[in-house]
């Protein structure tokens, strides 16, 4: 097999750990597989060197803020070059210009254009492992670019997509996905395999162990990704393709998100043009905006709900008001005190009634269900944050989360 | 003018020192003049770096090391544009691969083969700053390669050569080359001009304020370098070729070393090939040879004495007692209190009587006289450690250097 290995920044974190990652790829490549690695900067690294730059000027120019944090991941690169030669494996480090990253777009949050790796091949071949710099590349004139943060897992799989890798294995110091948090329910079980689209359905739901690019990356490329720990060398939870087996269970997971606060401006007159002027505003302030629930019309007067991270709660409370007074609105009302749960499954694309299911499950413990929205492959409620964790358990067990291995 | 300016460690080894020499950038500029930057890692990087290296392997790849260090004036470079865009100075960094430093030759001791450098000079010609990583470049295979410790200053000559400078002005924590030490002899005065030939004499004899081969590239090519203060603007000493006006002195200065001790081998049978075969084993165990003397046979027996660093000196009479042996020779005897002193001039190689003066002198201080030797430029003396200060301040006097402008 020909396998691009991914370390993360606490899997990097000190002269231990990157010689942990170290053993992890002799390892594998003891197993006869062809290795090359991708790097995060060690741990606290990179926002070190952003705040060198911001004490220096607190409008730095980003070609030169790339420039700087570029050197994080070169740092980790070189060094566990040095801790693979200590174990006799032939290894070299690479920036990202080095490997062939061409990125296109601004500063700070460029796209990789392509990979231009064959040279990385031919290392590989001949046993040795190319260790590269994630998180960065070069543009067409030469300059290092950074791919924003959490850059390096997507600079993973795209380099496993170029070398036509058989797996791109993503260590980090979480041993896989969760059929839900094992802190709220302790018979969470492991997912042994999970799509790209319910990946990303739990990444979006705050399961931040894999960044969204890099994950719709896979999926365009159909690249399989092993998420799996550096601390506890278990197999891990493995994102691919949607296959046979998914099919046998009804949803794989649930998620939630407890950092939810929503609002609803009410009585506002119901003419064209009304969630423009309202979320206008709100997207100007950078507030972002999740679940929205519009009401039916009635004597010419709708209400509109929606749900935004509980930090901007007291902004967009502001900002309301001020939008009531100008469209002739009734009134604003808020709660900070709400939080979203989600049902998460391919399965659900051909079995019926799992929403019902889930508002079954959910009324039964009488939790009250304050807002619904769906998409293909998760339904989500909103509800008081006070039911969190009994609604978490309720539809974990009821949709038989804890029995067998559902996926 | 064109000038290239390069600040050492010390001068950027803080945010508000980096600030500082943005400010001295700026001055330059405004004046009308052409500047481009070389800088080195903020002080104690290089070594963080390298202590990191060696936690990880005690024998690490060089082709790793250099890729490791080589990130520390890569941070240098970017925090010292992000602190010239602060000033309103347009300005982009660029590491040794991207201002077109190309080298040959081992790693942690590369060369410099040529500088690319055309692009720099538009930006110089529409008053943009590239700031450059000094240390550093690449090789024909695309490998980051260093060039030793000290390799800035160098690099900065280097790079005032390709863009056709006027200047090299090096930055550092002294404002110039003194007369002879002021903690020594008060009346010390700062040499507003020296030649590029006493430059290296006085470097060699542990004005380390100046890397050698950088002295030797300026000579070279006759590049002007400015040794001056990042602390203290005022003017610091020129190093150029030896002009007219130089004649007028006998001497430049005094300079002495006291890391010295000496060693003699006594009694050693008179035939072809002794110095061979005491100099070869100290050169293998890495010990620097200096001053040697080698007494007249007698009696178809000679004397071998030669100074070797202080911190050699126990590994050197162990080395010499087993030479003994196989030698046949009668004695080694040692002093490790022992010290050198020089007297340097380009006014030497038109004047007569200048050792004689020296001689003289010292004996006139009753101070004796242990080794001689002499180049072109320079006679030192080798003497008891306890005269060191009395001779540097009686040839200060004696030879004028407390009058007027000597150079």
């Amino acid at each position: 097999m020909r396998i691009v290995q991914k370390f993360g920044g606490t899997s990097v974190g000190s002269i231990e750990r990157i010689q942990a990652a170290a053993d992890i790829v002799k390892a594998e490549l003891d197993k006869g597989h062809e290795i090359a690695v991708v790097v995060s900067a060690m741990s606290g690294e990179t926002n070190r060197l952003l705040r060198l730059a911001n004490d220096m000027n607190a409008n730095p120019p980003m070609r030169e803020v790339d420039a700087l944090v570029a050197t994080g991941e070169q740092v980790t690169a070189a060094l566990l070059t040095i801790a693979l030669h200590k174990l006799g494996v032939p290894a070299y480090s690479f920036s990202g210009a080095q490997a062939g990253f061409r990125t296109e777009g601004s500063h700070s949050k460029a796209r990789i254009k392509d990979v231009q790796s064959k040279h990385l091949i031919q290392h590989m071949k001949r046993g040795e492992v190319p260790v590269v710099t994630g998180f960065q590349g070069i543009d067409a004139q030469g300059n290092v670019t950074t791919l924003g943060r959490g850059g390096s897992d997507t600079s993973a799989v795209a380099l496993a997509i170029a070398v036509q890798a058989d797996s791109c294995d993503i260590y980090t110091d979480v041993d896989g996905i969760y059929t839900t948090d094992p802190r709220i329910e302790p018979n969470a079980r492991k997912m042994r395999n999970i799509s790209y689209e319910e990946m990303l359905e739990f990444a979006s739901l705050g399961a931040k162990v894999l960044q969204t690019r890099s994950v719709e990356l896979g999926m365009r490329y159909n690249m399989p990704i092993h998420l799996r720990s550096s601390f506890d060398l278990v197999e891990g939870t493995r994102v691919s393709k949607e296959d046979s087996d998914m099919e046998r269970a009804e949803i794989s997971g649930v998620a939630y998100n407890r950092d939810e606060a929503k609002v609803t401006i009410k009585g506002i007159p119901d003419q064209p043009g009304i969630a423009a002027a309202v979320f206008g505003p709100v997207a100007e302030a950078d507030i972002n905006v999740d679940v929205i629930v519009q009401n039916i019309a009635e004597d010419g007067r709708t209400d509109l709900t929606f749900t935004v991270p509980r930090n901007d709660y007291q902004a967009t409370m502001d900002l309301l008001e001020k939008l009531r007074v100008d469209m002739k609105a009734r009134e604003v009302i808020g709660d900070d005190t709400v939080a979203k749960v989600s049902i998460i499954g391919v399965g659900m694309r051909s079995h019926t009634g799992v929403a019902k299911k889930m508002f079954d499950v959910l009324a039964q413990e009488s939790i009250n269900i304050q807002m619904i929205t769906t998409s293909e492959i998760k339904v989500t409620v909103v509800l008081e944050e006070k039911y969190l964790e009994l609604a978490v358990r309720a539809l974990h067990q009821a949709f038989g989360l804890d029995q067998a291995n559902p996926t």
